[in-house]
């Protein structure tokens, strides 16, 4: 274990979500070790690790495998740069991507990680629109909780609300749809009614700001920093069919569904169906032990742009990054030799059986997920309409009483968030689900709920 | 070797300014190996690495002990969310580089390369403003040639007039000082007249477009990718004088001149004297080994933003990545063990005197550098008038002359850009400027200047 003066995360280490009230005094958990399924805080416990990272190390940590890819990259190769020269092993990790990802998306456009995927794709669609002589057709259409990433244009079209404040966004560049949550439909309104309306909130979006104005509709397949939303079985597809009668590209962001995280390569088509003009991708793509991204672009939409000389000039000196594609190389052949999609495909009842059956717990509001990929939403008084208090203590309540037992939960305002790494066994699965389901129940005791 | 096929990288590698007319036709070399400043390509054949990467291998290739530490730390933990924890390993590298920036820039924003750190200095500024309640205080103002990244925020600042043709920028936002080359003052006209020209266009533009309305002024130091433009003496102080007249934040883009490319960690305030408000790192501070950068902000500037309970809502999956951080952090033992600093420094004016006197060069119109950066500009008939031609054909076959002598150099056009690893020796030096002397010349003949 690495020695460290506990100050100088306070005091030097600048975090993301930083809160400006408690910037300098804060009390984060080190995190310094990680073995398969679990990390080990520099109190030496360990933890079963329930967002794998962040929705990312979908192998597992402690990889001497990738370990060693990277090394022996950094020694053979360290750098070179893509604007001018290209690599064996960048071009390998690329032609890996493409024969995975669906139908012609075989241009991979390598990036730092999702928000540089999301920024590269949306500039560029506002390319290609330019050169089409449609420089009126901009707006990205997103939707209410969606998460894209955090450069000013990937910010721009996400709708989680409470990040939307004190950050300036693009405003004229984005719309936002009403929530995709079935939860949040009106009483009495059923799945398909509901589903009905979502496809109609798409078309008339595009009706009312104008198809010659609106340029692509992006979307995570699920919802998933916005809280692991499902949109209703037939969404997607439809949504696309909305999409491409209005000449509107379809920007698949599978930066969480990618690589595994729903048992497949890419959830868009073997999952939803589709076939996308675009997906972005990140985090699984290296499992998440070195950084990288990509935007991969249909070729048909490249197909449009020849002819009048002109040069994406977008892109990133760590893009392609020999070290990053030798680690995702690597991550790709293990979860091909060790079937970890297979795996995921025949585990994700278990999971999903024991992530509903939380449902029985009183402050339980609802449960959703799909895959590896699982989100309970508590509220103190188990009612729907005390959800809009968002109500932070609860959640913390429940990380809290999980880590005590030995599982790390990402608490989001009321929700718990579970999405860990892809190795996990049927037993570890439903220890997860165990200890989660004493975590909440004990949390509720606590307040008394 | 890797082997490869050699379709791939134009059937599935789609690059950074990649031109929309020779996408998939493209010929580029496969770079495979490194040691120290050699690349070697898939021929076989080794190359000097003149523009280090891309200003980036400080410490030079194949590095046993960064890949030794990156596996080391992969193997340890390759992942923590920097959302909700921290690390010993990132919180050590935070410390080392606050410790090594000038003042009060104690706050390290991590982030994935050159472009997301000038993303979130820019919309740190901004919600500074915010919360100060000057919400039209937004407008930055960059200058001509500046290159500051390529996301849409930071395109939007880049003044690189090639790369504006097509994509979209948030013109709003920015506002653009004329070139800061002296080589381009007017007949007649003495430095001195030319830097006060500069500064009164900086305050001149403050003044029209309204204190108000300005929120920060970005800098490289030395303009990099625009051709190695080193503005007058005095001009970088000067400038910090009028932004804090004015109440306008002072940006120093370091991603090309820290870490060691000027002799010293950072150039702002131990080359230039000054001390910026945000200071933008990337590229040498891994040596360009794995993704990493940075926005280090002075704590006056958090100072002002508490007590209304704001989070700063920007951040990344990869931020502050741990084995991003082991890379940096043993990049940065080795520049201090090997007496990196201090080697560029004693080398600098070797470095300096070669690339002058390729001034005797007939075609050549100008070279200008600082401690190891240095550019060559040409022209065909060794006049400055016929720069505005942009004469792509030269730089070309600069770099053909150059390769078949051993030495690869990065054509910007017109222009050869030179910018070692750090740890090139005298006679290295020597070596690379009597090929880039042959090579131009030679360059010169075919071209029957
Ligand atoms: C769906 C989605 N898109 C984009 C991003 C942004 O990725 P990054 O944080 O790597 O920039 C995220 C990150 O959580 C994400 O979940
Ligand atoms: C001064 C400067 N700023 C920012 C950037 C962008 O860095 P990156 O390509 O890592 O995003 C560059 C890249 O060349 C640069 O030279």
């Amino acid at each position: 274990m690495t020695a460290h003066n506990t100050n100088w995360d306070n005091e030097h280490f600048f975090h993301p979500w930083e809160g400006m009230e408690t910037l300098g005094q804060n009390d984060r958990a080190y995190i310094e070790g990680g073995e398969g399924i679990y990390v080990r805080n520099d109190r030496g416990e360990r933890l079963m690790d329930g967002p794998a990272g962040m929705w990312c190390v979908q192998v597992g940590y402690g990889r001497e495998e990738i370990a060693d890819a990277m090394a022996d990259q950094a020694r053979q190769l360290a750098y070179f740069s893509p604007f001018n020269n290209t690599s064996s092993i960048s071009t390998r990790f690329a032609h890996e991507i493409a024969r995975r990802a669906p139908g012609d998306l075989n241009n991979v456009f390598f990036t730092t990680g999702g928000s540089t995927a999301v920024d590269t794709a949306i500039r560029f669609v506002h390319f290609r629109n330019n050169l089409m002589g449609r420089p009126e057709k901009k707006i990205i259409i997103s939707r209410q909780k969606a998460y894209h990433g955090s450069t000013y244009l990937a910010a721009s079209v996400s709708g989680k609300e409470r990040d939307r404040l004190w950050l300036d966004k693009a405003d004229h560049l984005s719309h936002f749809l009403p929530n995709v949550n079935p939860l949040h439909r009106s009483d009495g309104q059923s799945i398909d009614a509901f589903l009905d309306e979502k496809i109609a909130d798409l078309e008339n979006a595009i009706l009312t700001l104008g198809a010659d104005k609106v340029a692509a509709f992006i979307a995570e397949p699920i919802l998933a920093s916005g809280g692991v939303i499902v949109p209703p079985k037939g969404y997607h597809k439809r949504c696309l069919e909305v999409c491409h009668r209005h000449d509107v590209l379809y920007i698949s962001d599978e930066v969480v569904t990618a690589f595994g995280r729903l048992g497949h390569w890419f959830a868009s088509e073997d999952v939803f169906g589709i076939q996308p003009d675009i997906i972005t991708c990140a985090k699984g793509m290296t499992s998440g032990y070195v950084p990288m991204g990509a935007a991969i672009v249909s070729d048909r939409l490249i197909a449009d742009l020849t002819g009048m000389g002109a040069t994406f000039s977008n892109g990133y000196t760590y893009s392609g990054h020999p070290v990053s594609a030798a680690a995702g190389l690597k991550s790709m052949e293990i979860i091909e030799r060790d079937g970890l999609l297979e795996h995921v495909q025949a585990l994700s009842p278990l999971f999903q059986e024991r992530l509903s059956s939380l449902q029985d717990i009183d402050i339980v509001v609802d449960t959703r997920g799909m895959g590896f990929m699982g989100c309970v939403e508590c509220s103190a008084d188990g009612s729907k309409d005390a959800l809009l208090d968002q109500d932070y203590a609860i959640g913390a309540l429940i990380d809290e009483e999980c880590q005590k037992r030995g599982l790390l939960v990402r608490p989001l305002i009321n929700m718990c968030v579970t999405s860990p790494p892809l190795i996990m066994s049927a037993d570890q699965i439903n220890q997860m689900f165990d200890i989660l389901e004493t975590g909440i129940k004990t949390a509720a005791d606590r307040r008394g709920a």
